[in-house]
């Protein structure tokens, strides 16, 4: 990392151009035994049958309300759809700021019975604070929502709003009764920021080629590509999840996080540099 | 200004939230006759036949390469898409800027006689680096294309790619001939960045509502608008164009940067600052 910052050397990266990217989901914070904002999806929709009692006679709401994860891991995409879009659409922009601020003030992981905001690797956290010593910029380049990051990943990793490239639906802009303006988020995706999606996210939001990706799965493989094939000092890096005692293990086989066999021979032919969390990481979460 | 920065103001905004947008077209440049864009699109039409000699007899480009203007201003919508997905997609995002610089290099504005980039008003300039001075962040929200205006807004405008907020199409991840990554643009609007199409834009790209916002048109309302609805302190001005001896006067009846009286009306009512260019700019350009 010195050597991008010293004009002297042929590593050299100049200032303007030092662009970071991290995904996010399995990256910096867990993502197992569920993306964090399917959670807060599914547990939305108990609060909106509170003002909509019907809901509970209707699929897929019936099934979420019920608990019955076997038949959840059933969901079709069309159900999927539904319940992601009556739980991230059809309010403000601020709206849903403030409701995914109150579920992230309560809400607890099922295993490490802390807030999901706490849930955060300690060492990209490390990493993340060198860069910004070198004069890095930081983005997040995650599948997740972009609106759901963007509430609390200043505060969090101290990631502003304008660098955060996330899946994105589009907003509608109009007035209020009042004739206030405002935006309100629309069921149509414009950025699905994960596989190709992740450079095209990045051209679109930050036009320039990152210097340094991070990422754990095969969402993150054309991104990595896109990052080593700009010209001068290159850094990629995939977060391997093999540490069942302090975190989770898990790889090809996992829907969620997938870091496949093909992934792993690439990273090795490519020089990527595979984080092993169980031999690496001394310490996994700020509150060990 | 001084008070936005001064903690013991009412006024302070605080520096991650100093954010202030600029149209291009008609606010920080000239956009008569013609939108620079436009005109790069028709000029770069004699250079694809020069690679392509059947385009000379395809309609719309053989009356492009005419010179016929006043069969071109009768060209549909249909006819412009073509011409615009003939000009600005098919080639990968860096072919592009090389092929937008080349052309800025050489390229003259019809009244003028000087580069494009020279066409840029010097009061905007001064007021950008004032900004800059009290630590605000300054983006383009421009409907013209946000590839077209990053090969140049940094160099001519000192605002880089990133804090670049335009009307955008898809690009598409792939590997050329030799297997390396490449982004192609796509046919494919993504982002509309024109009148409510500013705010979404904003939304999609920054994150962040504006403290203060530039324009000139009507394609700018909504984004002053959206400026406005905040709270605290706020500015928000538009550039007449009211200087035919200078630039050019031109209001409700232009098609390019239409002022309606509406907007005028608007504009007195929400107390908006409307900058006549003949009376309250010394120096419109820098080579005067």
């Amino acid at each position: 990392m010195k050597a991008t910052t010293d004009q002297a050397s042929p590593k050299f990266v100049a200032p303007a151009a030092r662009t970071v990217t991290f995904d996010q989901d399995g990256t910096t914070w867990v993502e197992q035994p569920m993306y964090t904002q399917v959670i807060y999806c599914l547990e939305r929709v108990a609060v909106l049958a509170k003002a909509k009692p019907d809901l509970k006679d209707v699929e897929p709401f019936r099934t979420v309300l019920s608990g019955n994860r076997e038949a959840m891991a059933k969901f079709t995409m069309p159900d999927l759809e539904e319940i992601l879009a009556a739980t991230l659409t059809g309010m403000t922009v601020e709206q849903f700021g403030v409701q995914v601020k109150d579920w992230l003030g309560t809400a607890k992981h099922p295993r490490f019975k802390r807030p999901y905001t706490e849930l955060v690797y300690q060492p990209m956290l490390e990493v993340m604070r060198l860069f910004r010593a070198n004069g890095y910029k930081i983005y997040f380049v995650t599948g997740g929502g972009q609106d759901f990051v963007r509430v609390y990943s200043e505060q969090v990793y101290g990631i502003p709003p304008e660098q955060v490239v996330g899946s994105a639906g589009g907003t509608k802009f109009g007035y209020d009764k009042a004739g206030r303006p405002m935006l309100t988020k629309e069921p149509k995706l414009l950025l699905n920021d994960d596989k190709a999606g992740k450079p095209e996210g990045i051209h679109l939001i930050i036009g320039r080629r990152p210097v340094a990706a991070f990422g754990n799965s095969i969402g993150d493989k054309q991104m990595l590509e896109y990052t080593q094939a700009g010209d001068g000092a290159r850094l990629m890096m995939l977060v391997h999840h093999d540490d069942a005692a302090r975190e989770y293990a898990y790889g090809p086989k996992s829907k969620i996080g997938t870091f496949s066999d093909e992934l792993m021979a690439q990273s090795k032919k490519q020089g990527w540099v595979v984080i092993s969390m169980k031999n690496d990481w001394k310490r996994i979460f700020a509150f060990e």
